[in-house]
């Protein structure tokens, strides 16, 4: 809401937010949608221009003219339910979002359908198909909705889909790309996630880009889930990422995916043919061999170590049926090798989650490089404690997809711990032993 | 300790872990030290071989020989108590560690006096004078350390230091590195934290290149804290990073640290006399100026927001005095504007932790980028419900020292804000006003 003095004015001109208005400032002339009052001043009315840049007038010196009332949205058809060559499935995010101009807010409400009335190069790529699961902003998924994805992409792949596009916010991107590909074994037909970070209404969007290069890699012989991002900054082509090897990097730039101890699967455009493959990747595997295990246990922690971190916070995890830690370089936490008064260690409370029976796996929080917890005292001791995760190469968000998948599968300590450790869907690079650098 | 066939073996021989041995395998012959057993089989006997690199051979297959005893570690003289040009503070880590033979582990024994009996060039740099604070890993680090660190370095500034080096672990010498920032005011003179990936009886120890560029940036005109590490995987130059900017972002590269959101301060290289500014700094203050200020509550949890998280974590914090989220994107956690049937959203949590007098700061898991809370509906409830950063640029980590130091401030929930979007020591950046790509 803006000031009364605003609101009154505006009501008396017949004009609501949404509507193309003209304002004549001490700055000059623009002429734009009016926006939502966004937090901070009440008295700065905020105008969308249409090179999609907002700008903030101060309201005394202002003259507003109204050119065009806003249109109501169209009503858009239900998803055909013919056959297609590529599934395209909704689930909301930034790529499937436009701005509501009553809440001021972005929020996913473009169905794939919409999608392709905007961008009719899709319908040019491939006989596409597409349906909508939610309209959710990332964030707010979780494993419930990760199970109806799988189970959808199972449903069309044995409907005869060659390959499946996932319209997804990219939050959580990483966390759905990598619990589908435990879920999705030996897959028949790529399953690939994108997104945009930028919304369709908005002039950098990069929507068209995302959409028409994962369109491109879902009809090539792969056998993974795979993340179909922008590569750089400009709109020259895209990323196809590892779903397990993924992570989104930066709060809002273009290219905020990024591959972690991997390389990704190929740089693509669909433009010219480029499919420039930078690392090993699963082929498609004879559909026979297709499974899909959407068993999974939502009711794992994620934790960050830090200084000060109270013993009391991780001995509170009881009721949770396992743990992961985001601990600090090669997979350390508070252990106080060195008896130091003023150390306040987690080590006995891990120690104690494990003897209850309780899995805890390591992560880092420097996102990057290689777990190795038998060099310092502090690996060594939570290693003793029964913590799992050595070796791991895994993101912190890999760890805890595929901890919620393992203790789907088993709730035995030994095999959890075995399961953990197998590179299951492409979540631990190789490397090279015996001899190596500690 | 080795399966007790090996060890009886090894008792009959006088053979010791950390002794000079010869092996001889099916795959040739080896000299080296006892090591003592990693984790993993128990008859794999583990060797450090001169290179520097460890290998592990079966039992069954070796011949040993024993070449020389260890020698039981040399007594280091007490710190100098001499007056100098700059003060060298050891708090530990692996700049300062060796191998415990008994344990095998790592682990920070030596002193700020051994390392320059160990690279004498040290003194042609300056006069230097050094002290041992803790021999911790810095995982062991909390509040009172960062405290007793504080107050050292105000002393040795008052007793004439012109520039002080702290040698610290890496796994949390950024969270030091901002704590310190906050605590040290209108610093007079430059202090530099400097760490080593690898301890110094590696091979590939880059102890004294950090070292003697970091006590290069301690002569400087600077009055700021830093952090001297590797800039790349080479022995070529430094980086020094503003202590608020700066993350480890591996788990083992020499070139982990990065500044996050900002250039460096400078690329450093003592050999040659570079000291190439790639960003703006602080210059000395005036003496007179320079304040302390280690008021600071270390009652704060640092907390990782992901699919399935529990509200009940949330409500469980209730005795903090204070929470950082480390949230997805632009700053963003389960909120469920959609109302969608199965998302489990945190917010009402998170207002309830506010509403009672705790102030929720947010930060974002994708490590780069600014937060922007107001373009979605995410953001925006999150805001409505009173969590301070929209705007900031900080990491998850600067989030966490810097709220622990305001509470130390004011509990004042209103005053807590202000000061958190103050920019106090260089963590939030600046950015253009108002006209701004939401």
């Amino acid at each position: 809401m803006y000031s009364s003095k605003i609101e009154s004015f505006l009501k008396k001109k017949g004009i609501t937010v949404g509507d193309r208005i003209e304002v004549k400032s001490g700055k000059g002339t623009f002429e734009g949608l009016l926006m939502p009052r966004i937090q901070g001043e009440e008295d700065i009315l905020v105008l969308k221009l249409d090179n999609g840049y907002n700008i903030g007038l101060k309201f005394e010196e202002i003259d507003i003219k109204l050119i065009e009332k806003a249109k109501p949205r169209k009503k858009m058809p239900e998803a055909k339910e013919e056959k297609g060559e590529i599934t395209i499935l909704g689930c909301g995010g930034t790529i499937a979002s436009k701005i509501d101009y009553k809440t001021g807010a972005v929020y996913p409400a473009i169905t794939p359908e919409e999608l392709r009335m905007t961008f009719p190069e899709i319908d040019k790529m491939a006989k596409i198909r597409s349906k909508s699961l939610f309209s959710l902003l990332s964030e707010n998924m979780n494993a419930e909705h990760w199970k109806i994805i799988a189970k959808t992409i199972s449903d069309e792949i044995k409907d005869g889909a060659r390959g499946v596009v996932i319209m997804h916010g990219t939050d959580t991107m990483h966390y759905t790309s990598s619990a589908l590909s435990f879920m999705l074994q030996n897959l028949p037909v790529p399953v690939v996630l994108v997104g945009a970070q930028r919304s369709s209404d908005r002039p950098s969007s990069e929507n068209e880009m995302n959409m028409m290069n994962a369109i491109y890699c879902a009809k090539k012989d792969i056998g993974e889930v795979g993340v179909c991002m922008h590569a750089s900054m400009n709109d020259d082509y895209c990323y196809l990422h590892h779903g397990t090897k993924v992570r989104k990097m930066h709060t809002s730039r273009r290219d905020a995916f990024r591959s972690i101890n991997s390389a990704p699967i190929a740089a693509v455009n669909y433009r010219n043919d480029m499919f420039e493959v930078l690392s090993e990747y699963r082929k498609s595997s004879p559909k026979e061999n297709f499974k899909v295990n959407t068993k999974i246990n939502d009711n794992v922690a994620l934790i960050y170590t830090h200084p000060n971190m109270k013993p009391e916070l991780v001995e509170s995890l009881g009721k949770y049926d396992g743990v992961v830690l985001v601990g600090t370089g090669l997979g350390h936490a508070p252990t106080n090798p060195s008896n130091d008064k003023i150390v306040k260690p987690i080590l006995p409370a891990v120690k104690g989650l494990i003897d209850s029976g309780i899995p805890v796996v390591m992560s880092s929080q420097t996102i990057s490089g290689r777990l190795c917890m038998r060099v310092y005292a502090a690996g060594r001791m939570l290693m003793n404690a029964g913590v799992i995760g050595d070796g791991a190469d895994w993101t912190p968000e890999t760890a805890y997809t595929k901890l919620c998948w393992v203790l789907g599968q088993t709730k035995d300590m030994k095999k959890v711990e075995e399961l953990m450790m197998e590179n299951v869907a492409g979540e631990i690079s190789g490397r090279s032993l015996p001899m190596e650098e500690y």
